[in-house]
């Protein structure tokens, strides 16, 4: 390993690289966050990340990691006994579970394999079956950082409504805000939960909640305690640009940047820069004859996509050689995936040529850890992004010799 | 006003000023949170962490403000319906006492005026008279923020231990952890609640829970419910040098320089600085003819003075006279106090002549505002600044013209 | 002394203290200099130049200290053996003369007490003596920073003119620009000498040549050796956004932020702020028993005031005291000076309280030195910085007991 | 093209990427360079630009672009009409030869076609049938940036050795300091030219002279006019960790941090990485079928790697191409190469996988822009960079399907 000279390739599904102007937008002198220029500030980013998540309807802010947004989404609109349905799809959602039950809330799970999203059609199946409406909320991760799949939303949201089901919809947006296509309001999701350090090109610190009308109506009568997170004490002060406890200031500069920045690329471009980046990672995949966790092309990550290797090696090995050979880090497999498995994260603040880099670092590194491969992953990769642009007629390469 | 020429004098009691250092440190990429670099940074905090709370056990860190770690203490320790003994010393005592309302802790309070400390005899009549031990905990605010008191810790677990009661001690200590000298363990405190905005020059957005044995082990037989806050897995997951969810990596840096600071400075000169600036702030008061809302010379707080204005003049229009034609920012009265006084923040990362320059903003601005006074407060805290060299042998002044 | 905790008082007169958002726009990836994104930068900060000098003609910029700007002015005008008039009014003249000497040109100095200014009747009459015109070029300083004394470079103007002298006019703005109204096109000055870390609030590294077409005729002739300093070169890349060298970009991107908060304050509040304070320094002198070095009520600097240490005391050493005692750096007296005066800086980034923190620490360092004086001062400079608000009604004040 | 997400890829020879360290050095509070702190901060840089030089003899700094210093070798030793033997080897020599003349400088050239370095033979010969001595110095580039060619510096020495000519020995060093192997006292060079923006991985702004006993001797009789650039001047205020100007304060906060990187890397490792990165851009470029600048295997530049594109094809459309699209800057073919070949920069704070991402991006742009060539060079780099570790056994690749 050369030490860390040139800039660490921080390539695990987040957070993601924080770019420069969002560190320096941070790195400024604290001010009062009961004074006016806060406010100002305040209101501004809160209108701001309406337009982000695509809601009319409030974002609530919370200094917190992500895990505590699932946790205000649950301690808000649930009360002890409540029966939600959960489909699994992969870590996060059994992590989210887990967090569920510690509150005493009765989570049906619609198990997987851990390869593909959310089932619309099961889902459906079990709100049919319910007929007392005893599931009060179902609950989706949109994109799984663990496996690389993503949930059609949507789809879920018709699902519920040919169900004719009054279950709230709560999604973790987690890894997918602000590089996947996303619609809080046109999709009917009732709580949508997100943290600042993935497609927001934030360091970790901050998590929302976007809530509907009828998450806010719920959280006037469940009877879950809480504090920290309730809702109405922070839709509250943030009427005034203000929060009920002191907001992480310097964190909150840094996503006003990040917002800008997204909104200077404009989020369709965002969309589409994440969907290419994910087609030339696979393209690798497919080139290096290695399989992605994810069996279904109609739910490949934009974000993340998560590797087997093959049967007898050690993923872990493997993301081990390459950090210490190419200052790389890559995301472990996690849960049932763990060692099986490693994870590309190529989301956030990432352009054609880090990607480049990237895969570059996973060729190598495939070969130094003695990983049965075939070369070639990085060309293939090429080939998509060289197609990126119309407008430059590119010549037929010379074959290799 | 001149505007924002210059640095703006942020001098409420936290967030306190910032110094380049800490700003530049959390300026830094998000490293991978379950690497060997981060392991390694964040056993070093935890240690680090120790030494400033003066504690052998552990001190947890949360991403979240400092109203996080009142929660955690509560949620880790107590269950519904159990009694705890606070001392209502100010407008943040309150507030805890709510929040633990919140959670159907029976809260039994004992009043003040606002105007002192918590009283150790007071809190020893009651220990005595709770033959049951039905009071599950103490709770004390160490420095109130509202008030500029500053309870005896010590004597309030002296007059425990006389009462032989079993009950935890709960401490409050997000505005002194770092200013004001502090013992976790040698007080026998069992929970300590701080959090990073002020004493230790951090922005907002870590909180903090040192714990005793005690508390741990009530932690394990408790029955509120609890994730984000639940201290066992937090424990749990610290001990490889990790947390269970992704923490807050550029405070952590922060944090890291911050503490390196204050070990610079040493702990002792710490206190013995803002020891010194209050009484500079006090002895200016004092020749403005003005009274601080601390009633008790043994509890003045030295990191943060509050000032009653006189009767039928508003402290919130002269904060915003102060502000518009001096740009600093004082802090407002609060609850019963709002209105009727304003306070000086004299923490953190400070010195003589930023001091200087807030009591000549106060000085000036009490005359704009039509405030009556006495005018020379900003004389009488330089002669208790000067004074501070014994190796440099000051003249006597020529009198005044 | 306390040790660095708060921030450094930076108050010689330059480098002054450079904003944040200064520090933060340097703070960024260098650029390709020869590339689109760098020479958009480049024209534009060219034309702002323009508007901070108040001139039509180019203004250069070159990497260097201010010092380099003295040379480039010389060795692209004249000629060995050329004769120059110059106003000694202080060390910075007479540094700027020996510059000169070593050039081969013979400079004839007006010789002055370094109490007063340029005197334009006596240049005015060397002019008209000089019936051949072998004066070549009349050379002030606009600012002395050695004396705190403003010429009046208007005067000079029409003094030359008065004697129809076709002399160049050079004139030394580095602790000037920026602070104190200055006018390159409308007091007809050929040459304007200056840098970036006074007025500017920059660091130090940039220099600056304001040119007249007189003077670019002058250099189309002249023939004194040069090739980093040689106008013609920079004049032909800049047209395109570049330099005939590698341009020092991070210094650039901190000279973009820096004029445009000077533009958003607005230059003649800029101006303004600066006599305020240069009022409120010298109310403060006067309050002191002390005597300023500049001798003349009509020149006072509005950025630097340099005050005389009563007779057998000595100015290096209560310097010390008070960058010991108070962590803050004020300025030596200089040349003949030395020791018996020192210099307060009170320009560029700066505002009310910093303003009174600097007071506050000379008066609290005089009493420490042992340096006769009266006390006070800082109740003087208060009494002019309250009176800047006509909209506030102030009351009186009562009187001290 | 994607537009500014992710990070650009300065790819130019120079400036080069700096490192985060760098940035966040220089991003702090201006400090008065008269006081205690800075002469300690400047001695400390003194001596450490001596181990990065390689001497034991003073290293001048100044407030400059290179380009300064290599006036400022030239005005410090020569005098009008001096005779000096240069070795064009590309466009920097001829800069320099250009910048000789106008100081009356006699600079007889050593021409080339160039793609080769300075030749000891020639310039062996020269000196030998200069009987008189009338060559006052011999000016070489280190590493010719223009070409990608590297001189053998220590072999120009010897060859001098060998004439017994007492010519001074003039060493380019700016695109190789801090990256390709070199000995200022070892190979006896009088006097080494250097700049901050390329293997010292700072902003531009800083220059350089390492000087040897002869070159000051030579500067206390020559005759040539200078101030700025008067070493004699600066030497004797670097002897109290000072300079006779304000230096540029903030510039010298990011050398010390950047020589501490260098070191903490270890010099060696520094050269040995340069070496390896050459090696895997000349790999690539062979693959492609493309031939570099440098004609002479043991001169190949470890720092820069010039490329001609084929007859017909214009290598600044090329390199418009991979701006656009990929959002990299490449450098351009200088002086008689302009539009024949572009320039790679691999040097400074740089890794392999940042190289991975550079030579991807320059074989997307030869596709894109047409330009005709083979591909796999990724695949050739990726070979070279693999092989670097002999602790991990790499395995077979299985061949391309």
């Amino acid at each position: 390993m050369v030490g860390h000279t040139g800039r660490h390739f921080l390539q695990i599904p987040g957070p993601s690289n924080v770019p420069d102007r969002v560190l320096r937008a941070m790195d400024m002198p604290t001010i009062d966050h009961r004074g006016p220029e806060f406010a100002e500030m305040a209101l501004g980013i809160m209108e701001s990340c309406k337009r982000v998540f695509r809601t009319k309807n409030p974002v609530l802010i919370f200094p917190s990691s992500g895990t505590g947004a699932w946790e205000a989404a649950m301690v808000n609109t649930l009360s002890p006994g409540d029966k939600v349905l959960m489909a699994e799809t992969g870590q996060f959602s059994v992590l989210w579970r887990n967090l569920a039950e510690r509150f005493q809330v009765d989570v049906e799970t619609i198990p997987s394999d851990w390869r593909r999203g959310a089932k619309a059609s099961d889902i459906e199946a079990r709100l049919n079956a319910d007929k007392q409406h005893s599931i009060k909320a179902v609950m989706i991760v949109h994109n799984e950082t663990s496996t690389g799949v993503t949930s059609r939303v949507d789809e879920v949201r018709k699902a519920m409504d040919r169900a004719r089901h009054p279950a709230l919809l709560f999604v973790d947006t987690i890894s997918s805000m602000g590089s996947i296509r996303y619609e809080h309001d046109a999709w009917g999701v009732d709580v949508t939960v997100c943290g600042s350090q993935k497609g927001l090109m934030m360091p970790p610190g901050l998590s929302f909640n976007a809530v509907s009308d009828k998450a806010i109506a719920a959280s006037k009568t469940n009877t879950l305690p809480r504090s920290y997170w309730d809702w109405n004490e922070v839709l509250k002060a943030n009427q005034a640009g203000s929060w009920p406890y002191t907001p992480a200031t310097n964190l909150l500069y840094g996503l006003r940047e990040s917002i800008a920045m997204l909104e200077e690329e404009g989020l369709e471009n965002v969309y589409a820069r994440h969907q290419k980046h994910g087609e030339a990672t696979r393209a690798a995949v497919r080139a290096w004859g290695l399989e992605t966790v994810c069996a279904d092309a109609g739910e490949y990550s934009p974000v993340t996509t998560a590797v087997f290797v093959p049967e007898g090696h050690d993923a872990d090995r493997f993301r081990k050689v390459v950090l210490e050979n190419f200052d790389m880090s890559l995301g472990a497999g996690l849960g049932r995936l763990q060692g099986r498995a490693f994870r590309i994260g190529h989301l956030g603040h990432f352009n054609d040529l880090m990607l480049m880099g990237t895969l570059s670092g996973v060729e190598m590194g495939l070969d130094l850890a003695g990983i049965p491969h075939k070369q070639g992953g990085v060309l293939a990769a090429m080939d998509v992004l060289k197609s990126k642009d119309e407008g430059v007629v590119a010549v037929p390469r010379v074959a290799v010799a």
